[in-house]
């Protein structure tokens, strides 16, 4: 560890899989596409899964597990949905293994082929309304406010640690409700769920909207999106909720009677985040050193460095400050290897992205003081002892506060309003981010300015100004400007 | 929910199953062999798995996350292991389906076959060590000591929810030593836990001890297991640590350079409990009215029934009590529905488990009372409604204490020692439970006996007392008595 990285101006993609790798957050596997998280990287999907499952069983929702495989035939039930999934997917076909009969090793035994293929989820609508069905009979059993983390499979073929992997953990929430504003108020909700947990807990900004019909997801009638921008200027699409409309319900035959005891079809919502969360925290924050994380989500808030090494007079100083940091909350790690030097030490803290390092040595003992270095600023301050806890209690909500306004003032300073298509190219050329621009609607211009820019309508925008103007592409009539990017 | 379901002396089977949904544990689903953990069931589980989760931390257990494939050739490195494993295999031969060129629907694309088919992991032993090669060096990175939380797919021919499904829920530590001593120490330290978790939590007594040969786990050196009695005579293996010797180290060429710089195997344990538990919790503690839960794990512990239905003045009087019980810690539901009458609730209530019921009407309220009714010795009583808070907590106590004696109860009820085979089998066709018996040490002795019986050694106990004896089958000379049962 501790290893340098490439800078982000050199290449910023060699600089992210740096990242990951040299702080331990993933590594490559045997298996295409598919990564393994380490423990580092895996404690912090464990804050950020706690963080959201809170939020989730604030706003009334419960957990279930639903199976692994979905039937062939459920996936196509769903026009567009097996449209948007079919050409992705990991297929069982067999459920046995036999010796080789011609040497060594094992082979599929071809006497045990599946009657109907499964597919490995790559979502998991189908299998879920298949059950509703049965759950649901009366508008007495709605809402049913349903969520579940698992692992999916979409047999990607070119990916990325956390941004793009054939397997990747997430949480799906799959809910019913008896009206079409129920579901529509749903979807909406959890979007602003999405959207405040990346803002107060990832200290990620994001733009909140709603995809063109293009971009929406496979069998959505509404995609509300959370889409944040990243330090190369490329745009991620953090979390989406879908508005479903009846088609699940339809393709499932989900139906209930109503209070006046008269059959309909259910109206429902899926919504979603994964560890792609990761990639995007990686790359709003992290700089040429490594890795910078919101105390918040930090796994360590602060580490205690005994400088130059962990003698028991140092220790007996430096105890105490970790049992008062502890007792206010506080994650803190001691670093008492006598093995390695305070500046291995300081270099490896600051790749893992601590938010805060303290450095004790003699002097500071002597002076009742301790050397606190902040990771997102790097700057060093000598401060006093008495009070510490506080003082540190107060600087990781100043650290948070930080990072969210810092990467506000990147996206501000990235987001630009073009009128014409010179100007669109230009930009995305030059400094790259959101482009604000006028849209005549239509998925052909959508299409056209994609086929010319490699940039897609990342979202309308909720906050829309209905604003007449011409289409930057087509120049036919535009009611407002959308959020054009170059997206991963 | 609340309707009938069968004794445990007419069918104990069917009983199981519908304990399991009526209670709203688990359903079928449209996957063989695969079911849907209800939110009720799920509830259980995530508590299980927080105190499970927190006693791993405990002992330094960190978590992370391995990919869900394991490459066929990965499965045969080690001999044992791919012979127990892969003749209940789930195998992915392909990456893509594609629109039937006959007709409706979407077939396999025969040109999207894979070159190395994958298995979905029924244990993940092979692609874990096939990672550590690359994180083990030296003996500075061991003791390696990780956990996951994850899926795994066994493709059992015969399946019952919780207790055997082709897909279940489960956690696998595996971790890296530098000493043989070491690895042993750590795969019964995790025994330890796995008892401690069963009898303190669950409240259901085990027999702790170690597999014999026969029984071990597939690539084990060694498999200590913890034994629990079912109400039906039948024995639980409900949770298994392995010693893993240097046979993955060697498969997978894993070594260490140890302090004087030679290069070592690492030697290896595995360890796991599952959603099988749920099965082992039902089948310790529940009745004929429906599950009883342990408080501890009990996702509800006390619900409070206004009787007969909530009044504003009623309310008034429960509102405070659920308010003091929740800042006491305990997890209370209030049922204010007023569409469902007391007999009904307190029906489904008795379904679900749920350790303590308050049922609180307008007499009690002028008498500044509560009744207490108990979930597990179906008692009633009047209670002061001052210092309820209190009085709950403790009963919750004595409740949990009084599951576990009772298990206990059942399960000395149930121990036989028996001395020939007429005996055993007498013991086995009348009450069943745990037979202790003189056994020669033999695979061969092993192997008739379940043949004759269908009993199996469930385990050599930790506490096995060194006794001169004749093998109950063979006669030959055995040092001691085992422990032999029917088992799930």
């Amino acid at each position: 560890m501790a290893k340098e990285i490439t800078n982000r101006s050199d290449d910023y993609s060699l600089w992210y899989n740096n990242i990951v790798r040299k702080a331990g957050l993933a590594d490559h596997s045997a298996v295409r596409g598919c990564m393994v998280i380490k423990p580092y990287g895996f404690a912090l999907w464990e804050n950020m899964k706690a963080q959201l499952d809170a939020m989730f069983k604030e706003t009334g929702h419960v957990n279930a597990y639903f199976p692994l495989f979905i039937p062939k035939s459920f996936l196509s039930k769903e026009a567009d949905h097996v449209e948007g999934f079919a050409k992705e997917c990991a297929v069982v076909t067999h459920h046995r293994l036999m010796n080789n009969p011609n040497g060594s090793g094992v082979v599929v035994d071809p006497d045990a082929k599946l009657e109907e293929e499964l597919i490995v989820r790559p979502t998991s609508e189908t299998i879920i309304w298949n059950t509703y069905r049965d759950w649901i009979k009366s508008y007495r059993d709605l809402p049913l406010l349903i969520n579940q983390w698992a692992n999916v499979v979409r047999w990607e073929m070119r990916t990325r640690p956390f941004l793009r992997t054939a397997e990747f953990l997430w949480q799906e929430g799959h809910t019913a409700h008896a009206t079409k504003n129920e579901a529509l108020e749903e979807a909406r909700m959890i979007h602003e769920v999405y959207a405040r947990f990346a803002e107060d807990y990832m200290a990620m900004p994001v733009i909140k909207g709603a995809k063109s019909e293009r971009e929406r997801f496979a069998g959505a009638d509404e995609t509300y999106t959370i889409e944040a921008l990243m330090q190369d200027g490329k745009a991620l699409q953090a979390g989406t909720s879908h508005f479903l409309g009846q088609n699940f319900a339809k393709a499932f035959d989900v139906k209930y009677s109503n209070s006046e005891n008269k059959e309909e079809y259910v109206w429902a919502t899926s919504w979603g985040v994964s560890t792609r969360l990761i990639g995007g925290l990686i790359m709003t924050h992290s700089d040429d050193e490594g890795l910078v994380l919101p105390p918040k989500l930090a796994p360590q808030q602060v580490v205690i460095v005994p400088i130059p090494k962990p003698t028991p007079e140092l220790m007996e100083y430096i105890n105490p400050i970790a049992a008062e940091l502890k007792a206010k909350g506080i994650r803190v790690k001691v670093d008492d290897n006598d093995q390695k030097r305070p500046g291995f030490k300081f270099a490896e803290y600051e790749m893992m992205g601590i938010p805060i390092r303290l450095g004790i040595g003699k002097r500071d003992m002597a002076n009742n003081l301790v050397e606190v270095a902040r990771r997102d600023t790097k700057t060093k301050d000598a401060i006093s002892r008495d009070g510490i806890a506080d003082y540190l209690d107060n600087l990781l909500i100043e650290i948070q506060d930080n990072l969210l306004t810092r990467a506000k003032q990147f996206r501000n300073d990235h987001t630009s309003f073009v009128d014409n298509m010179d100007e669109f190219k230009e930009v995305l050329n030059t400094k790259g981010g959101f482009i604000m621009a006028h849209w005549d609607g239509t998925t052909e211009t959508e299409l056209a300015i994609k086929e010319a820019t490699n940039a897609t309508i990342r979202c309308i925008p909720n906050d829309f100004v209905p604003e007449e103007g011409k289409c930057v592409y087509s120049g036919n009539k535009s009611k407002g400007r959308v959020v054009f990017a170059k997206a991963y």
